[in-house]
């Protein structure tokens, strides 16, 4: 398929990577907060659209994971986005308190403090115990 | 460094990956919308730090991409978020109109038709005429 009919078309071909996967970002349907950045191979896109709730692949563990599978926090998918050269999605998605397993709203609760090149700050708070969740 | 340290603390470790990227989200500091998900190698990283505005590396290109170098499209970083991990970037940009090459503001600008699992629906406007902009 050219380029140009992946850019312009409306035919959802996503590209996955050498290893299978395809980047995506968990968004909150409501707030705008980006959530999460995890990966999916085809099985796990066509799962998450079937079913309606987020299942990515862990290139840890290597193999599917249903997002809340052991936290209880699942993401229920509102919509799926996908970019130019669909190589990249954006799941909105619907979440309750606490998806990152840190246990903070969003894996990103750290900003690069200003003026510095290695210096984090805090931005966030966290919002339920992951040895809680994960029954540590 | 252990992964409790990565995940918890306030030490800026980015970690790149096996081609030495690592995966940058720009979204959009006022509105939060993500306008784009590029790539950076570690001096790109350091020159975005170093100028406040937003360098990427690109894939396709193999060469450091200042953006808006070619289309006036300059992206000014607010603020830099890293995940739990610290395999991903959050940039909080100040942009004008139009980010994306293909016309639209974000490069997001299509979504999976409810129900379907192949058809996509355009869901934004193009904001800019890119032949334009790229002097094509």
């Amino acid at each position: 398929m050219e380029s140009k009919e992946i850019e312009e078309g409306l035919q959802f071909v996503p590209k996955f990577n050498a290893d299978g996967l395809i980047t995506a970002i968990a968004q909150d349907a409501e707030t705008g907060q980006v959530l999460m950045v995890a990966y999916m191979n085809r099985e796990a896109l066509d799962r998450t659209i079937a079913t309606g709730r987020a299942t990515y692949y862990s290139r840890s563990r290597q193999k599917l994971w249903k997002k809340g599978e052991q936290s209880g926090h699942f993401q229920t998918v509102k919509q799926i986005l996908v970019d130019c050269d669909q190589d990249c999605l954006i799941l909105k998605v619907a979440v309750d308190a606490g998806q990152c397993h840190v246990g903070y709203q969003s894996c990103f609760y750290r900003a690069l403090k200003p003026g510095s090149e290695k210096d984090l700050q805090l931005i966030a708070e966290k919002t339920y115990d992951p040895d809680a969740a994960y029954g540590k």
